[in-house]
């Protein structure tokens, strides 16, 4: 016992406010979801662990609006529309009221960017570090879900924003990269921090992508999920990569980073392929979200995912994304 | 490292097996939900804690089927017809392969019971113990589900199935009654550890029932959420709960003990609320269906649920459900 607030204490004061429509205030045994005609749903799950996900530390809403936004980052990524989310938490009974306010407060500040509302939840108590799993809902036209599965060989490969930021920004709360200006520090550790979902992009991309999947695991090994399913090879120009400012000078310094950059993870950017007649949409598409959207590749006939350097020579790369066990 | 399957391995071998056409065998970053016309999804999502909800040597089939039990439960309490389930597992890095196939299997198995499929999921490491969170989803007729709010002053108050088995279960656990014979200890555990989710029932309860919930926190906790949210009161004869042979012997040996089977939890049971006049039509789905469901007690104008004695006098009830912190 906390001597706080309780269990359904804090559902309704800080929880209940977040619910949508269909979320009953959070009083009853479950939610409710209205079907649209025509329309499908898509749902995914993703979990963070304190200490293994996010530092300790961490701002509890920041924490909250990572935890969103990996999960709506899935639903771009298979073209959807973001609409719903449910929640668990598991937390110490040593987390006060005010760790779960302020989490809260991430949640209803993202609700709002993103126009989604909570649906459900259950909140329990761990001996252990703290564990928060969200289901996020989505909807898209039925038939027009994106796959991984879909890439032809032919197909060019593109990928939205700038990859390797989230990667040096956990490397610089890490304490590396001490020679980069505070403002640009900032800027990595809030890509690590913060992630962007591209939901305005994926759902634009239904239709127009053969596959797609976000970027989490790391950009190579992301494609090679794509690749795997489809039952494709891909080539990739590591000049090709689109970097930050801070990271191409980082990497004009240390030439091996610009690998470790297409290997590190957590960008939570959009990786796709398309037909090559798809490029002047996609030119436009860019400029109308203010987004960049860049062309690393083809997709061909082979079964791996290779990395060329300038020469069209194969780089060797060591880590293939970030695994649990 | 585990030196294992790894995570992409145990998801391959143990849970694609499992999934179900919308799946995608588990190999996108999100699963597809059809929605059909007149329908309305019902979704709900329950956590369990090793060493809060379960104990750590619990069979890990047993575990994965309380947990989508409790779960379906849910489903049940809003008249819903379960379909699909998501699962998120966050595991000690010291569960090996072996944990997470018995952990599949009895997945698999009630899978087959309840004829559901998984839809997606996430799995992840954790330093404490392990925490399993499932999100299930069902389908209702639009406008038919039953929801807490529903309940009206004059409505008779019904429960499915025996109360207080679970609570008694747990109790033969830690080393209580030891007089009862070993067949009558193991069908009170196995009320504990693998609950009858009233799957048939609840759908059929659409259209009858004003108001139900399922019995977790405990039959005059969960009774009280339905009075709160449907803006009433209600009284139940402590005769009426219907209890097993088992609970009625150790009952008549300890007159406080059927008090506290009134207030102990994770019967999931039904108990819902309908018009005098629904009598016969429940007399005849208890025959059909083979289950007990008895009346207990009367929704009134009050605002309190009031627990009576043979006499009609009040009791004093202590325990109000089990709350987490």
């Amino acid at each position: 016992m906390s001597g706080g607030l309780g269990e359904f204490g804090r559902i309704r004061r800080f929880f209940a406010p977040l619910a949508g429509p269909g979320g009953l205030q959070l009083r009853d045994d479950a939610a409710l979801i209205d079907c649209q005609p025509g329309k499908r749903l898509v749902v995914t799950v993703d979990a963070m662990v304190e200490g293994v996900h996010y530092l300790p530390d961490d701002p509890p809403d920041l924490v909250a609006r990572k935890l969103l936004r990996v999960n709506l980052s899935d639903l771009a990524a298979m073209g959807a529309v973001p609409r719903h989310y449910l929640l668990t938490t598991a937390l110490p009974v040593s987390f006060g009221d005010e760790w779960v306010a302020r989490f809260a407060e991430g949640l209803g500040q993202d609700q709002r960017v993103f126009g989604i509302h909570l649906l459900g939840g259950d909140s329990v108590a761990t001996t252990g570090p703290a564990v928060l799993s969200l289901t996020a809902i989505g909807e898209v036209d039925a038939g027009r879900e994106v796959r991984r599965s879909g890439a032809c060989a032919g197909d060019r490969i593109w990928v939205s924003g700038t990859i390797g930021d989230a990667f040096l920004g956990l490397a610089v709360l890490r304490g590396r990269y001490p020679q980069l200006a505070s403002e640009e520090r900032a800027a990595l550790i809030s890509r690590f921090q913060l992630p962007e979902p591209r939901t305005k992009l994926g759902p634009r991309l239904a239709g127009i992508a053969d596959a797609m999947c976000d970027v989490s695991d790391g950009l190579l090994a992301d494609l090679g999920h794509i690749c795997e399913a489809s039952g494709v090879g891909a080539e990739v120009a590591l000049a090709a990569l689109p970097l930050s400012a801070s990271a191409r000078r980082l990497a004009a310094a240390d030439p091996e980073l610009a690998v470790r950059l297409a290997s590190g993870g957590d960008d939570y950017e959009l990786l796709f392929t398309a037909s090559a007649g798809a490029s002047e949409t996609l030119g436009a598409l860019s400029a109308e979200l203010g987004l960049p959207i860049t062309e690393i590749g083809t997709i061909d006939k082979g079964s791996r995912v290779r990395l060329l350097d300038a020469h069209g020579n194969e780089l060797r790369v060591e880590a293939a994304g970030y695994r649990h066990f």
